[in-house]
């Protein structure tokens, strides 16, 4: 990790700033793809999955069958992990259920919102060398527990044509309704459209490489909402000299081990743990399976030396981390102090790997100072708050006034007459 | 309007459907002007104010001298009645405020949600025949109490060089820190990049003409969140034997007559309805100042007459409006099944008009569709909801072992070990 020592404010942007990448050239290719499943449906689906996939498939959709030979093929130590971990998720977001309140706003004037929600929802879970169940406990525990009616999950199949069953026993744990092996800017798009197969939805979460990504953003301008804009994923660990430097390492290395565009930012006001830090990364780091995707995150990654805590608490909330560990003495001070985060881990014994898994908050979060304005995916994600208001005679006398007055200030007469008409009939009774 | 008899379902996609706008020709534009914007700044500003406003601005940001000005200049009845109407969006929107609430997820993990502002925003308030000052309430009202610390706003002057009074006003009242004299697609790239004078924005909220529009989409794929994509304007309205024709009928022509594109349906299960309200319609709209607009629009709209409430209700769901008035004398039993719209009014004495202006729920609301997945901008739309988690020893011990096997099963050690190390150090002491 390279490390800059107490760096001038002027340079600390470009300091701090991600990679950019250039998404030109894959516009065209992905919007390719998404045009030909759009008007091919299953028949263009199954061409994409032979090319890009490498498999041929009769049939898109997950059998029962295959469902119920999952449960079998998944060790007990990991179902019972996988029961954990959603049991968590599904408190804390249930605890998030939103309680509708009716405001009084003025006599006779009520107005309330209800949560409703997004009745057909799609979540992505990419394939590669791992089979990530943990995202889908994390996108479909908090859609069953918003209501939404149907669940649908795409995901590439292996070259055998089969879904991991982690991933098929995650699914059936947390409530999906419905697997398709189908992955890609395919995925997307047959989400997006519907196909003769896969139904259409309303909105498209979760995580995917730059296609996948490219994709997602496409069909967003006009065909479905989607959970957020991504990029690489990303650590800020806050440290004084109180922290310890084998938990710090570990920590900084838990994100280096994802990709070798992972941003891993190490913020300290104690040159003196600099060291001590750097030894436990070289040790740790010879001993890890994913030794060489880390090593090349790490070389691109920065030790920040500052002066004092306000320095650290500014470049932090300027940075806007996915994940923030903050593992200095005085850890709550400095939450207090967190403006521009996706998910904040507090004192030394919360690793965020504890929120990738099982303490109950969602992995799904900003990256890429998308955190400025986004936050990660919660209840709320999978649930329109849907405003109604109720006005008696008394409201009308009560608003219809200003009503008229601001309407005929924007030059909508109809607007003023929809209100005028029922002043004048209150007034006659 | 048209009128269709007991259509039957297979028809209804297709009677509902909305007009498809090619956006091809409009992208290449915009997204021209945006890259100057970006690469010119202020000047490139001043020059697309000078091509497309016909002005030629010295200072880009609205003066305090120009602010006050503003003041006298707005009619006392206006004033007043701007501030009825600020200070029930208000009411409406202080009660949305986020209550952090600890959640005990298991023994030893505590993780809760913190509702932080999202530091700077931008609004966009269109210029035109009519100031639109209630969407600088409806916008910057929240923001306010949000928390935002930077409100900026952007409107196309006149030719005069200046914005109109009420604009200024409504700005003021509801806490707009700057006001730049920008329009177009040039006022979103400004937020969007920054320029000399406009800080760069981290969300952008408001409504626009398509060119606005696509701009706002082209600069969310990277640059910046916005509200919601956007479309024509659009009510459905519910009545039976029991509504009010003139009411319906003047509710019909408040949203015919915003534009030529707005989208108006009336939805009823009484056949001898239709004739009253298309008797009322042709009454008042012959009084109505912007007639040819209301005209047109009602040309493309529909009246459907359909069979029982359960079709009623099932119709207005597919469609999901943006604005739904219900007017039937059952009209709470139907509120009970809405699942798609934007915000409902209920009963007769709620016009739609109520909510464009003063009733305190927002008007900035999802269109063409969008409320299957979007709601309309409300306090949360300024906020994020940032996760944070403390863990103890004992939650250490209690959900260690479920992290370590949920990441050995995904192959990622280092997160693994993250956890494990610390199991080992409570188990050690």
């Amino acid at each position: 990790m390279r490390v800059f020592e107490y760096p001038a404010r002027e340079t600390w942007d470009s300091l701090l700033a991600r990679p950019t990448r250039d998404a030109a050239d894959l516009n065209a290719i992905v919007a390719d793809v998404l045009a030909q499943v759009k008007k091919g449906g299953d028949e263009a689906v199954r061409m994409f999955e032979e090319r890009f996939d490498h498999v041929s498939l009769d049939c898109l959709a997950v059998t029962p069958e295959e469902m119920k030979e999952a449960e079998g093929l998944v060790e007990a130590p990991l179902r019972e992990a996988l029961r954990e971990a959603h049991r968590n998720i599904g408190r804390f977001h249930a605890a998030q259920r939103f309680q509708t309140h009716h405001v009084q706003v003025t006599d006779g004037v009520e107005c309330w919102q209800e949560a409703k929600p997004i009745q057909r929802v799609g979540l992505y879970i990419p394939g590669g060398t791992a089979p990530l169940f943990s995202t889908v406990l994390m996108l479909a525990t908090p859609a069953r527990i918003a209501g939404c009616e149907e669940i649908v999950l795409c995901t590439p199949p292996g070259r055998d044509g089969k879904v991991h069953p982690a991933i098929l026993y995650a699914a059936s744990l947390a409530g999906v309704n419905r697997i398709f092996k189908i992955g890609g800017v395919q995925a997307i798009g047959a989400m997006a459209y519907g196909t003769e197969s896969v139904p259409k939805v309303y909105k498209i979460f979760g995580p995917g490489n730059q296609f996948v990504m490219c994709a997602k953003q496409q069909v967003s301008l006009h065909d479905v909402a989607i959970d957020m804009p991504a990029g690489p994923s990303e650590v800020c660990v806050l440290a004084d000299a109180s922290s310890d430097a084998s938990f710090v390492a570990a920590d900084l290395l838990s994100q280096a081990e994802h990709g070798r565009d992972s941003q891993v930012v190490l913020l300290t006001t104690d040159a003196a743990f600099i060291p001590k830090v750097q030894d436990e990364l070289a040790a740790q780091l010879a001993r890890l399976p994913r030794a060489e995707i880390a090593t090349e995150s790490l070389e691109h990654s920065k030790i920040v030396l500052l002066h004092n805590e306000e320095e650290m608490m500014e470049m932090t909330n300027r940075y806007a981390p996915e994940h923030l560990i903050i593992e200095t003495s005085n850890y709550m001070e400095l939450a207090a102090q967190v403006m521009n985060a996706g998910s904040v881990f507090l004192g030394r014994w919360t690793p965020e790997s504890a929120g990738d898994y099982a303490s109950g908050t969602n992995h799904t979060l900003p990256t890429c100072g998308y955190a400025v304005a986004y936050n990660g995916v919660n209840l709320d994600s999978f649930l329109r708050k849907v405003t109604f208001q109720h006005i008696t005679p008394a409201g009308i006398l009560d608003i219809g006034q200003t009503v008229v007055e601001m309407a005929r200030g924007e030059m909508l007469d109809a607007h003023a007459r929809a209100m005028s008409l029922r002043m004048e009939k209150v007034n006659r009774n």
